[in-house]
């Protein structure tokens, strides 16, 4: 394409609403604009690298036989009504009426569209398994849309489904799909890594996230490289260490504490607690009802945890007025002593055994000294309910974790028969019997692999695409647009390539070399090819690559080929999971 | 593909509800089922040929140097309140509010929102003209969803947009346009015929659609053979024949007609007025004002033709009440006589001249007798207002005009300055003057195309598929899968072809060979390959079209050059038009 006719409009500043790499650079190169909070119009650039991300997707869903589809966006309400999930997905759910009052919904994922066709036409298990995707158009009314393309209301998933007849069988489908993920990231040009993660909204029994790391992420990882254990903090744990308490009391002791309100209150004199020796109370409202968590006073309380504890589809902090019904104080002095009765109570396991333990005694300004958790707290339910810190060590090995910012660009989820149960999705099984279909759930956002390849790749000039996914193969430049040598030795140069299948961005615009070399460094393209007068004095040609201050100077009957080979070579293998 | 492991459910029956042949034939053979009413889910079939028909719009549009973005289907209500189409229209749009309340509506058309990009984006005649398009998903919430794919809620459509510094480069733009339209469907295997149309909300001075003689279709085209005049009949005329009336009177005459209602009433004895002696009245309220129609008792009056006239936004028929309060009367003996100064009153050109004409008298059960256009209808503005029958002149020529059904696969507008004025989108030209951009509108229905290829091309076995955009080019037939050398010749045809780069769709189920003949004809694809025992004892394939009866003996050794030469002379071809 020639740069003189594409419409590419590049900024000089950095706009000052961006605060992450993607976001900038994705406005600075022309790429992308907004047209409302989390809304963002494609330009060409954009659709051509998204195009290819896509094209990568493809042909490794074909690779496991996976069948395209193109499902609407546009739903009516009774399959999500039938799955449970039109009260679960609250207020992120974008919902509308049409002109007769009916309700409908935009689609945020397709399990239950999907579903719809799989119960009409699945009869057998010899119609299984089905894998069946789509790559198409998602809608989420984030609360906080944010980061350009990483957060936003509208994008582009590929989500694929998978219908078994059993467990086994949708472990081979996950399994297939495990492996495509690690094809598709690796040739998009992404180092990422796969974690345990947190189900949500989703449900099922398991799931696994792929994770670029990135200060742009919203996701902490903990991982270890010991042994590769790795998990998002949402669902990781630690090591515990163990612990050498006193004797303590005979029985738990209440003790004044006037306006204590926080562990770090009951660490200061008078008391001098340490956080470690507090057990920190909190009260949570699970599907209507109450339940207590208690972690230790230097944890924090993971709420994935918590709602997977309690496998509510809604979860939330109980107010004031609640947690006083409940246990007959406010905040600050709460404690699980004694609630027997009164509500599920969840403990972490790093608590167990634990003696002379300090917490709240359910009367405003008081807590109670000497608690033996395993005398006191003998009701609770001991579950992992902590967040995991960096330098704790591993939950498998000798070795430590690192805590990480990660951005999600894949989920694939086991979601066995919830779905198929929920809304009768059944087949007989080769004994006769009428069962449920299992099935699994993957999910890409495509907009993500984009922008995380750019938060990936780039520098302080602009973003370095890898090969696979630029917009083009390679910029080239003349220098020189009042030397009629020079353009038509560009002009016949841009017209070999483009014969040879190669993607070229040529800039023949009236601009000087400056301004030309300092836009192809925003925009990224891989491979730059400059013809000025110098080098064509020699029928020479200067090619540098986005990513080295290198620049080689090639005959320029040599340069169709010499491009070839340099997009063969740059262009990012598929990598293989280790297991 | 193999077909064991494809997901094509194919039905036996006819469904129930669904009447024209693209909507029984799309679901029988397993390419779409319906998720809501006007809502489909696609299934892979249909996914095939949907890319095929976008692959060929793609191409077309780089070759007129269109350059491809995607935009959001969720808008902010702003651009399209700035243009006034928020209100304009109505029910037939989907609007939604977000989390916060905010007023968000599905694109129905793109014209605001590519506007938003124009007019922050360009500055400069030098950055003029532009042409952009995308193949993006559009939502209208149509009253009465029907057809299948042809009159649904949600659809793709190819939306281009150009932008020009002046009406002469519209004029280039819009010719690109209508070339390139007439290349696209031509490619896809379409026989259709240009027309000049009404704009309806599109607004702008000329429109021209692209329409596929079907009885599936909803318009109604009349052309004349003998000069190629086509149009619309919302937009058509006729040649008007000339009347040979009597001198009169001097003065309309009022008499009684207790219980006349109708033009037929007044027919009968003991009146006898023939329609064509009558003058029809009809009032309606453009953009909440009333307005008086009068066309000829035989005559229908066309509403596009009077919304044209009134310039108005909406248009709708008068409520009795608002009738009565105009004139006086009810409908059934209203008259334009006598009502200068009360509302505009368009007449439709036939008329003028006409004497002795008889018409209602603005008093229930009274009529006038003996009108005089010229002297009793004086403050009449002469205006194109009736529906044109099969059958009458030909506006340009001699000919006679035919009226047939159509169905709209592409329509494109000349826009001129409706947006760029409302919105705002301003250049400044070569004079250095502000002025705004002029601009052009031009979509393509992709499911349209899609069916439409379906409503020409069929026969009572199923689809017959033009090559350019059929799902698969070969259906691959293996007649004895029990038979090991049957197999493994189809296998290694199988093969041979797909490395050849030819979509196969492999019949390798253990199913009869009637089953599998009956399926192929069903789905459709333009080239049948079976290998069976008894042409396999002679080294050959059977190769058969899909319309045509005759049966080829071709050797295997020769089959894939011959399909190669099957398919390249079977593709349609691109088609110029004749101007």
């Amino acid at each position: 394409m020639r740069r003189s006719k594409a419409f590419i409009p590049t900024l000089k500043e950095v706009p000052a609403d961006a605060q992450v790499a993607s976001h900038q650079l994705l406005l600075r190169a022309g790429f992308v604009r907004q047209l409302g909070a989390g809304i963002y119009s494609y330009l060409p650039l954009t659709l051509r690298a998204l195009r290819k991300v896509e094209q990568v997707i493809r042909e490794e869903m074909a690779a496991i036989g996976a069948q395209e589809f193109y499902f609407p966006a546009l739903h009516p309400a009774e399959p999500w009504q039938e799955s449970g999930r039109w009260e679960v997905m609250g207020p992120n759910m974008f919902r509308l009426k049409d002109r007769k009052g009916g309700d409908y919904c935009l689609g945020m994922t397709h399990e239950e569209i999907f579903t719809t066709i799989a119960r009409a036409e699945l009869r057998s298990y010899r119609n299984l398994p089905q894998v069946w995707y789509q790559i198409q158009t998602k809608f989420r009314d984030e609360a906080r849309p944010k980061s350009g393309l990483l957060r936003v209301r509208q994008f582009t998933m590929k989500d694929a489904y998978s219908f078994d007849i059993d467990a086994a069988g949708l472990d081979r489908s996950f399994d297939d799909q495990r492996r495509a993920y690690h094809r598709i990231f690796s040739r998009c040009g992404l180092s990422f890594v796969a974690v345990e993660a947190h189900s949500g909204s989703m449900g099922g029994s398991a799931s696994t996230e792929f994770m670029v790391r990135t200060n742009a992420g919203e996701d902490n990882i903990a991982s270890c490289a010991a042994c590769g254990y790795a998990a998002n903090t949402e669902k990781a744990t630690s090591r515990i260490a163990s612990a050498d308490d006193g004797p303590g009391l005979a029985a738990p002791e209440k003790f004044p504490t006037p306006g204590v309100r926080t562990i770090e209150d009951l660490g200061k004199p008078p008391y001098g607690v340490t956080a470690d020796r507090q057990l920190k109370t909190l009260v949570y409202i699970a599907d209507g009802k109450p339940v207590i968590a208690v972690v230790r006073g230097d944890q924090q309380l993971n709420e994935a945890k918590l709602q997977s504890a309690t496998a509510a589809d809604d979860l939330r902090p109980a107010h004031p007025e609640e947690i006083r019904t409940l246990l007959g104080a406010l905040p600050g002095s709460l404690g699980g002593v004694g609630t027997a009765g009164r509500a599920p109570l969840f403990l972490d396991p790093s608590l167990v055994g634990r003696r002379d333990m300090v917490t709240g005694a359910n009367q405003d300004d008081h807590h109670l000294r000497g608690v033996d958790v395993a005398r006191d707290l003998a009701h609770a339910q001991p579950i992992d309910l902590r967040t995991v810190n960096d330098g704790e060590g591993c939950p498998r090995c000798d070795g430590v974790l690192s805590v990480y910012k990660g951005l999600e660009v894949g989920h694939i989820f086991k979601l066995g028969t919830r779905y198929a149960v929920a809304m009768k999705a059944t087949v007989l099984n080769a004994a006769g019997e009428v069962v449920p279909v299992v099935m699994g759930s993957y999910g890409i956002g495509v907009e993500r692999v984009m922008a995380a390849a750019i938060e990936l790749h780039h520098d302080a000039d602009g973003i370095c695409w890898p090969m696979s996914i630029a917009p083009f193969h390679v910029a080239l430049l003349s220098l020189q647009t009042t030397d009629a040598a020079v353009v038509k030795a560009a002009d016949d140069l841009y017209a070999a390539l483009e014969s040879a299948g190669i993607e070229v961005l040529y800039d023949d615009r009236e601009e000087r070399p400056g301004v030309k070399f300092k836009d192809a460094d925003l925009i990224g393209l891989p491979i730059r090819l400059a013809i000025g007068t110098k080098g064509l004095a020699n029928q020479q040609v200067e090619v540098k690559l986005r990513t080295s201050k290198e620049v080689q100077l090639v005959p320029l009957a040599e340069a169709v080929q010499y491009v070839k080979d340099l997009i063969r070579d740059l262009t990012p293998k598929a990598i293989e999971p280790a297991s």
